[in-house]
C-alpha cells in the first residue's frame, strides 16, 4: 500500500524554562523516569523545582520525533522478560473496523506494525496479578519514582491537609505503589502492547491526575493532526488520553495515536461496535462487541470505559429525569436492553470481558451510563443503582485479575458532591474514582472548564484520583487546540488545589517556589513556574513590554510608590531594627528609574 | 469651566435574548425593581426566566444614557422624604484632591453636581439605625423584591441544600430584609449622595454577590473609558463595583463613576489620603485622612475599605513569611505604624470614624490588611489577629448605627478555607463576610480567575456573602475589557453554585430551565439563558454555523446517529410504551438532512 503520510508539524521542543531531566531506577536501573525540571535565578539561591511530566520525548530536545515511526518501545523488553506473553498472529484489519471508508478517504495506515502480543494461555498478564504475587514491576518503580518528584526519602517537607481517610506516605516506595496496586487502590493502566508507555498510577493515595478527551473532527482530518492532539494535551499536562473517535478510519487513527503515545490511552469500544453495526443500537451483539475489544486490545489501548452497570431494570428510573441518559454509551445500552427486552450483554458477559481484559492488561474503567447530565438529576437513584452495580463488578473483575476504576458524574452541585465519593468509596472498595467534573451549574454554556473545574477540585479533595476534563466547547462544539489548552489548564488547577489540600507531600513545594518568586520580583521564575509561562509573560508585557522590568521590584499592578511587597520588604528590615541598607537604595532607584520612563502606571488592582 | 466630555460610547443597549422588565413596590409603590427576563420558545411551554438584574438602566432600550448627565437621581427623594438630612456645602475641591494634576491632563469635571446631603446634627442616617426602629425604608423593600426574582409568596420550588446554619426564608418579606438589617447580619450599602443607586443587599442570608474591581490605567484614560469599564462589569453581572484609582484625577473620576453608577461603589480612601502626602506612608495623618473621608462620603461613596485592624502589634506576626503584607492598604498602615512606634491612627481614632460614616451612611468594609498573598501564609496568626480585631470593631461600628462588613482573605487551601469562614462567624457576630477569592493554589499566573473561582464556590457556600473577584491579570498586570468580563463571569459562576450548595429557593429555577431547553435542543434558548449568550452562540456555530442547526434534535458534539439526548427521547417512548411516533420521524428527517448537507461530524467529546 502507498503510505502518504503528512509531513508531521511535530518536533521536539522543550517548554520554554523547563529542563528535561531523568530519574534512574534502583531495582531496574535501566527506566528512565522523566521530569521537568525549572531552574531559578542564582539570587535566590534554591535548588531547582521538580515537576511531574507527562509530555513525553516531545520536550526532549535530544529525541527526535518522527511520527511514522512512533516513539521508541522501551516497555516492550519489560513485558517480554516476564516470560508470561507471546507473539500472536493479530486479528486481520476489515474494513468496518475503519467504518468501510471509501478508498479516497482512507488515512494511512501506520507504516510499522510492531508485534502483537497476548498472555500465555488463560493467564493475567496484569500489574494487579504480579503485585499480588510480591513482584515490583518496572512499571511499579517507575510509578514510585515518579510520584516522589525527586525528593529524598528522609527529606523534610511540609505535612498539611485533610485526606479524607487518604493514606498518602511521606515517601513512596516500589513496595508501597505494589500494595496499593495489589489492594486495587490503585491502577497502572498498561496494556501489554503498549511499549511506548511512560507508565503512571492512577489512586487515591497518589498524586490526583488528569484525562484528556481527542477524537477525530472530520473525515479529512489527517492522521498527524490527531496525534498533534494528544502531543498538545500532554504537554499542557494531561497524565491520560482518551480517544473518543467516531465514524471513520478509527482503528488507523488510533494505532497512530497509540504507536506515539507516552501516555495511557482509554477509548469506548462500544462507540466502535455500534460503527460496525451501523449504528444501530438494537444490531449490536456480544460477538461484535466481543471482537472489537480484541482488536483495540491488540493495538495496545490501556483503559475500555465499559458500561456495564447500565442494567435493564435501572432504565426506567431515569424517565422522569430533566435530562435523561446524557451518557453516550450508557443510552446505546438502554436502547438495546429496551428493544430486545434483555438484560445488557455487557453485564451478562463480564467475566468474557474480564477474560479479554486480563490477557493484555487493559484496565475497567466502569462507565457512568447513568450519571446525571444537570444539576437537577444529580444523586439521584439511576445514578447510585448503576454505581452500586459497578461496585458489584469491581470484585468480580478483581477475581479475576484485571485492574479496574470507576467513572463519576457529570452535574452534581456542591452539596451533593463528597455523597458520590462516600458512595464509591463503601460500594467499590477503594478501586479509583475517576470523575467528570463535575459541573457544579448548568447556567454557564461556554465556561463548563470553570463551572466543572470547582466540581473537579471539590472530589479531587475529597479521593477522586483522575479528573477528566471538560473544554469551554462542552455542550457547545468541538474543541480545538484552545481549548483543550485551556480545559487541561483548568483540571491542573484542580488536581494541584486538591493534592494541597490532601496534604500530598510533593505539593506544596511549587506553591512555596511561586510565591517566594513572586515575594521577591523575580519575575522570569514568577512565569516559568507557572502552568502556562507563555501566557503569563504575555499577560505581565501588555502592560510593562520591556526587558528591565522583569528584574524591577514592583509590577504594573501598584506601580513603584504603592507597591506593597516592596514596602514590606521595608517593613521586615524595621522589624528586624535594620536601617534602610544598600537593597533599598537599589529599590528606590529601580523606582526612580520606572518614573523617568514614563511608567506613570498607578493603579489598583487588589486592596 | 470648560467641558470637554468625550462623546461616550455608552448607549442603552439590551442584552440579547433578555428583556428589561420592572416590579412595582407595594409599601413604596413609587419603587421600580429591575429583572432581566429570558423568554423561551413557545413549544416548551414554560413561563419566561427572571434573573437578577445589577446592570442598571444601561441594559433598558427605552432609557436615554448620557453620561454627561448621570443617572436619574429617584433614590434622592426617599433620602429626603426621611427628614433628617440637610443640604451642606460641599468640601471644596483642592488641587491635591486631583493628585496636583498638571491642567493639561486634568480630566473635566462632572457638569452637574447634586447637593450635598448631610445628617442633620449627629443622628445616624444609616439603613441600621432604621431597621433597628422598625421603620422599612424603600431601599428595604426594594431588596426584598430583588431578591425574590417575581417568585409569589406561597408559589413551589425546590429547596434542597446545606447552608451550615444560614437562616435562608422561602420568601423574602420587607421585614425580613428590615430584621438582617437590623441584625447586622445583612447591610445595604447606600451613601445619603448616591441617588442614582438601585438598592442591593449583602447578607449570608440573601444570593451571594460579587464585586468588579476597576480603577484608571493611566492618566491620560478619558473618563468615558472610566465609565464604560463600570458599565461592561454590571452588564455581566457585578453587583458592586470598587473603585481602586490611584495617581492624579482620582477626584473627578470617581465623581463620574458614581453619577453614572447604579451600584453600589466602594472605595480604599488610604490610597487618596497617601497621594496626597505625595505617596510618603509616614507623612500620613488623621486629618489629611479624615479630610478624604469626608470628600469620599460627600460624592456618594457607599462603603469604604478601611484597614484599621493593622495594628501595631501585629505587624511582626507578618516578618517570617514566605509573602509578608500583600494588601496595599496594609502594607501602608504598617509602615506607618513601625515609622512612628505607635498604634495605628485608623484603630486610635475608630469613633471618630464612625461619626463620619454615620452621618452619610457610608458602610464599613473592614479591611484584610494581613491577608495571606500565598499559600503558605494561609490562616496564620496574623491574619486571624487581624479578624479578631475586626471583630471588635464591628461591635464598636454597630454600637455607633454603623452598616459592616468584613473583608476575607486571599490565598487559602481548600481544606482551611471553611475556618475563616467559622472564625468569622465566631468574631464578627454575623457581620456580612467579603472575600478575595480566595486562591486555591499559587502555580497558575494567567489563570487566577480559576484558582480564585474554586475558593470563591467553597467560601460562598459556607456563608461569604460577596466575592470579590479576581481576573486572569491578577498578579501580572492591568485587567483589560476581556478580563474584566472573564473575571465577572467566573464569579457569577461561583456566587451561583453557591446559592445553589446553600439551597437557596430562588436558584435552582435558572439551571432546571436551562437543563430543559438543552435536553430539548431548544438552542436559542440555551444561549439566551446562559450567562454569557453571545459566547456560547459562537461556539456552538464554529461547529454547526447553518440556522438551521439551531433547531436540529442534536449537536456537533456527537451528530444525529451517536445523540445520547435523542436516544433517551427514545427511551422514554419506550418506557412509556409507546411506538415511535411523529416526533421521532421528525428527529429521522433532521438527522437525514444533517447527512446531506454534509455534517460528517460523527465527533466524541464525552463518554
Amino acid at each position: 500500500m502507498n503510505v502518504h503520510v503528512p509531513v508531521s508539524q511535530i518536533a521536539a521542543e522543550e517548554r520554554p524554562g523547563s529542563r528535561k531531566v531523568y530519574a534512574p531506577g534502583v531495582l531496574h536501573p535501566d527506566i528512565r523516569v522523566p521530569f521537568r525540571e525549572v531552574e531559578v535565578h542564582p539570587s535566590a539561591n534554591e535548588p531547582p523545582v521538580t515537576i511531574y511530566d507527562p509530555s513525553g520525548p516531545y520536550t526532549d530536545p535530544t529525541s527526535t520525533i518522527d511520527i511514522a515511526a512512533g516513539l521508541p518501545r522501551a516497555r516492550e523488553a519489560w513485558v517480554r522478560a516476564r516470560g508470561d506473553v507471546e507473539e500472536v498472529t493479530p486479528r486481520e484489519v476489515r474494513p468496518e473496523d475503519n467504518g468501510n471508508v471509501a478508498e479516497r478517504l482512507k488515512v494511512p495506515e501506520f507504516p510499522v506494525k510492531p508485534r502483537v502480543l497476548r498472555a500465555k494461555g488463560t493467564a493475567a498478564v496484569t500489574q494487579l496479578e504480579y503485585a499480588r504475587r510480591g513482584v515490583i514491576t518496572p512499571e511499579m518503580e517507575f510509578v514510585a519514582i515518579r510520584e516522589n518528584l525527586r525528593r529524598e526519602q528522609g527529606q523534610p517537607f511540609i505535612r498539611d491537609g485533610e485526606s479524607f481517610g487518604a493514606e498518602i506516605p511521606d515517601f513512596v516506595t516500589p513496595e508501597f505503589v505494589r500494595d496499593e496496586v495489589a489492594r486495587g487502590r490503585a491502577i497502572i493502566p498498561a496494556n501489554i502492547n503498549h511499549g511506548e508507555l511512560e507508565p503512571m498510577a492512577i489512586g487515591r493515595n497518589f498524586l490526583v491526575k488528569i484525562n484528556a478527551n481527542i477524537g477525530n473532527s472530520a473525515v479529512t482530518s489527517s492522521v498527524a493532526e490527531e496525534v498533534e492532539k494528544m502531543v498538545w494535551a500532554i504537554r499542557w499536562g494531561a497524565d491520560n488520553v482518551m480517544d473518543l473517535s467516531t465514524g471513520r478510519n478509527i482503528h488507523n487513527i488510533r494505532e497512530w495515536i497509540v504507536r506515539n503515545s507516552p501516555v495511557p490511552i482509554g477509548t469506548v469500544p462500544i462507540y466502535q461496535a455500534l460503527e460496525k453495526v451501523n449504528g444501530v443500537a438494537e444490531d449490536l451483539t456480544w460477538e461484535v462487541y466481543r471482537d472489537t475489544l480484541i482488536e483495540q486490545a491488540e493495538q495496545g489501548v490501556d483503559y475500555f470505559t465499559i458500561h456495564a452497570g447500565v442494567r435493564l431494570p435501572f432504565i426506567h428510573l431515569t424517565a422522569k429525569r430533566v435530562t435523561g441518559i446524557v451518557s453516550r454509551g450508557g443510552s446505546i445500552m438502554a436502547k438495546w436492553c429496551l428493544s430486545h427486552h434483555k438484560e445488557s450483554f455487557l453485564y451478562e458477559r463480564f467475566d468474557e470481558i474480564c477474560e479479554i481484559m486480563r490477557a493484555y492488561d487493559v484496565s475497567f474503567s466502569l462507565g457512568d451510563g447513568l450519571r446525571p447530565g444537570s444539576i437537577a438529576d444529580a444523586n439521584d437513584e439511576a445514578q447510585f443503582a448503576e454505581l452500586r452495580t459497578l461496585g458489584e463488578l469491581t470484585y468480580r473483575a478483581w477475581d479475576k485479575g484485571c485492574q479496574v476504576m470507576i467513572e463519576g458524574p457529570g452535574h452534581v452541585p456542591m452539596h451533593k458532591i463528597k455523597a458520590n465519593m462516600d458512595e464509591q468509596l463503601k460500594h467499590c472498595g477503594e478501586a479509583p474514582f475517576y470523575t467528570l467534573g463535575p459541573l457544579t451549574t448548568d447556567i454557564a454554556p461556554g465556561y463548563d472548564h470553570i463551572t466543572s473545574a470547582i466540581g473537579a477540585a471539590m472530589i479531587g479533595w475529597f479521593g477522586t484520583a483522575m479528573l477528566c476534563y471538560v473544554t469551554p466547547k462542552e455542550h457547545l462544539g468541538l474543541p480545538d487546540k484552545q481549548d483543550v489548552k485551556d480545559g487541561v489548564i483548568a483540571y491542573k488547577i484542580a488536581a494541584h488545589a486538591a493534592d494541597l489540600a490532601k496534604g500530598h507531600p510533593a505539593a506544596r513545594a511549587w506553591d512555596d517556589a511561586l510565591s517566594r518568586a513572586r515575594f521577591e520580583f523575580r519575575w522570569e521564575d514568577q512565569f516559568n513556574l507557572g502552568l502556562d509561562p507563555e501566557t503569563a509573560r504575555e499577560y505581565h508585557d501588555e502592560t510593562l513590554p520591556k526587558e528591565a522590568h522583569k528584574t524591577a521590584h514592583f509590577c504594573s499592578m501598584c506601580g513603584p510608590k504603592f507597591c506593597s511587597m516592596k514596602i514590606t520588604q521595608e517593613v521586615r528590615e524595621y522589624a528586624a531594627g535594620m536601617a534602610p541598607n544598600e537593597i533599598q537604595a537599589g529599590l528606590d532607584a529601580m523606582a526612580e528609574k520606572f518614573r523617568e520612563t514614563g511608567g506613570e502606571i498607578d493603579v489598583a488592582v487588589g486592596s
